[in-house]
């Protein structure tokens, strides 16, 4: 295997698709809300992408049965005739950072794939790596295109998530999340990235929940959270239980002060 | 040397033949299982595969003569005639872990010529690692396909050695043990994996003797085990000494226990 | 993405160009000087170079725009007739030093590309890491062919900037600075690396003011070095306080000596 | 540069020329004897050998002129009309550890181009560590062929080095040295690995001269060693003093013993 291949297992006709991504990164955020994206929409797997790029070896799968390491491509028919379809990408690697070429060798070869079927939008969804957390995770947002911060932010009016944009450079992308829009955009093709915020070293069910929200929002699309929810609920129980561990650590090194309240965060 | 390259000596004329797999890896298992199958059926080499994946050294052998780091396959002719004929390989190294697309490369090759023969059926063979051993090494095993699980369970009945087969997932197989399992798939191959567990750090005779065992049970063969038991009862002497050691650093630590008995294990 | 990639966006007629790198390096000494040489001429950019040798992310840009990382060309239309035009290079990084042959290759396609322009003599411009300075930083030269140092003394004679030619061999220059005109020279170019003597650690606006200083003598160019003196005056602010620290800690340490006067260097 | 490249300045017409390697490692050894060699013959360069593999570099050279790392083929015409012809290689570095494929590819292509020569037999030269010397450096030897053993073993007669060939298998000939042999092996061509003993950590002029007493044993020529007896004196002068410092440190550390002799080594 000289190139990263793609089998393709079904070519369906699709209505100008977007293209959503959500392989493994910061806190599993993209891949969370990929997963949770697919399972809703009962998204249909039609490809698989191996690549000599991912690690050498194959994962050990229920009742011992092996797989090389892969990214799944999944589409979906919007039932509305007049709607868009979508395609969505998850699995189990991106390509480790010591091989960037590997990486835009992959990025490039999910662009070609995806181009055949029409594919002209794309939205990266990943985890944005902040060091404390207070409320719900906002999502950082980025674009291909000036023009499309006022065509996003109008799709995103109402949207129950903060989804902040920024005037000031600084700060880079990494990985699919970024490289998919920059190449992309070398195809003419176009789209947003939305990083949710996370402590980046749990299962962040709570920043892919946000991102979701924006996603859903941007789309049109009406999701079932619960799923997603319940373990965004997990989530949060575990983040409380380390605030208080760090308060009680902090306490046993300062006087306690009176009436210190729950500041609700970390 | 751009690719990997397979210099054939012979181009056998083989019946069905499954492909066995035994490189160098955890204790050396699927290296000396594969040795020593070689060795017992006589079987002929008639392939070196040279790679610029391989260390850029050659090894000097007896009387000074220098080789570079190879591959060989080895065949057996079954002198039943209705019966299966064997492809084996063996050899100095697998391709480091910081190369991985060179692991692939390699892969693919071998996968490419032994389809040449007709192979369909894949065997690898290797070491897994574990933290503590008690009595014979046990056999873990992991298939290609979903039904093979039943197939090989049949093959195995009667078999001296305890193959264990997992129905939760988790953990992986890394290298060519695995890698030949996944991208043979592809390929529209199919097979098992057979890993012996291993303390990892010895030459582990035992282990191999395991692998060894569920193979020849696969392929209904007769294999003479001296040569390997022999090996093998070496290991468990040096296993007993390591064990004795342990055991005495431990008295020194803890007050002794009265009649502490011989558990037999480490 | 497989191999570095130049998007033209236009293919401007030009005269004798010379072709001037200044890339991320040693104190940006080469990007300082090459972005106010830019600034200063109003060069427009032609073409952008993007690999797959760079790293795998994308910047964010103002306005929460995204860029893949990238080198720019601009060229410069020299307003006499008679005079010699110019291309410049500069960019958001060189490839990292674990990338030996992408850093071949992408030199390689930068030369092949300006070649199409007629491009015969290159001027690199980068730092030269010192422990120590005083006064003005000196610029050290070096060319393809012997023959051109008596060619470019006679072009600097009268610069304001120390220009230092070597007898004795000894030293690389490393990156694109060194390569440039390494390859250059296979491809029948010809040229000179005038590198500014840096302490590396800062942003060296000093050193790329004497190192433009030597290239427009060269080219017999007058530019304004305001906007640079500026950041220049910034620099020996910085410059003088880090030696100010330095004696301090010294004087801590040594017992203080009669009317030790400021040497004005560290 | 995608591929390592040779450009040729002449193309002599060689008699059955052998091939003789001395590129920098352990030592310096086969270097140090390539260049006295070409020094010695008058040998004549004909070609340069660039590679993306080299570091990405170019040197300082006198007077300020800049080269690429290279490679660099001499050739020698014997002036006795039945005699061999000899082509030399030498040069500025091997190929980093790091870059295995890249050794394979600049060895193939040094070969490939040696063999438009009619080049078949092939000599490498270099160092062979060892923790401590007696007396003059030993040389290992190794070959392509069992057969050779013999014949090398008969040019060599007579010889003032001690060449030492060993029975057991075990340890490894890294890089060019080795890789010329086993490479070569491939396309039919043969030859010996001819290694001076060497503590490693100098420029070992002495070990340069052991190996090349026996290079010019075998091609039964006759070479003027004045210039590298005087290196190689200096090299003797160095390790004296070393070892008295060695002395000295021992003495330090136990009391004297009567009439302490000078074992005269390491």
């Amino acid at each position: 295997m000289k190139e990263s291949v793609i089998h393709v297992y079904e070519r369906p006709e699709l209505r100008d698709p977007v293209f959503i991504e959500g392989l493994p990164g910061i806190g599993l955020v993209g891949k969370l809300a990929a997963e949770h994206l697919i399972q809703e929409l009962n998204a249909v797997k039609f490809a698989d992408l191996y690549s000599p790029h991912f690690m050498h070896q194959v994962l050990i799968k229920k009742n011992s049965v092996v797989e090389l390491m892969k990214n799944e491509f999944y589409y979906w028919k919007n039932p509305d005739e007049n709607g868009r379809d979508i395609i969505i990408i998850t699995g189990d690697q991106q390509v480790p950072p010591t091989d960037s070429p590997g990486h835009f060798e992959v990025v490039g070869k999910m662009l070609d794939f995806v181009n055949e079927f029409g594919v002209r939008e794309i939205i990266t969804m990943g985890g944005y790596q902040v060091p404390e957390l207070q409320g719900e995770p906002r999502v950082l947002a980025a674009v291909t295109h000036e023009e499309l911060v006022e065509y996003y932010q109008r799709k995103l009016e109402g949207c129950s998530v903060d989804v902040i944009w920024r005037e000031d450079e600084g700060g880079a992308i990494v990985g699919a999340a970024g490289l998919l829009l920059g190449m992309g955009k070398l195809r003419s093709m176009y789209g947003v990235s939305l990083l949710g915020e996370s402590l980046g070293y749990i299962v962040d069910a709570k920043a892919a929940k946000s991102v979701l929200l924006a996603v859903t929002k941007i789309l049109g699309l009406e999701l079932d959270m619960t799923a997603l929810e319940e373990r965004a609920k997990e989530t949060e129980e575990i983040l409380r239980k380390v605030q208080e561990m760090q308060r009680a650590m902090l306490e046993q090194q300062m006087p306690p002060a009176p009436e210190e309240e729950d500041r609700g965060y970390l």
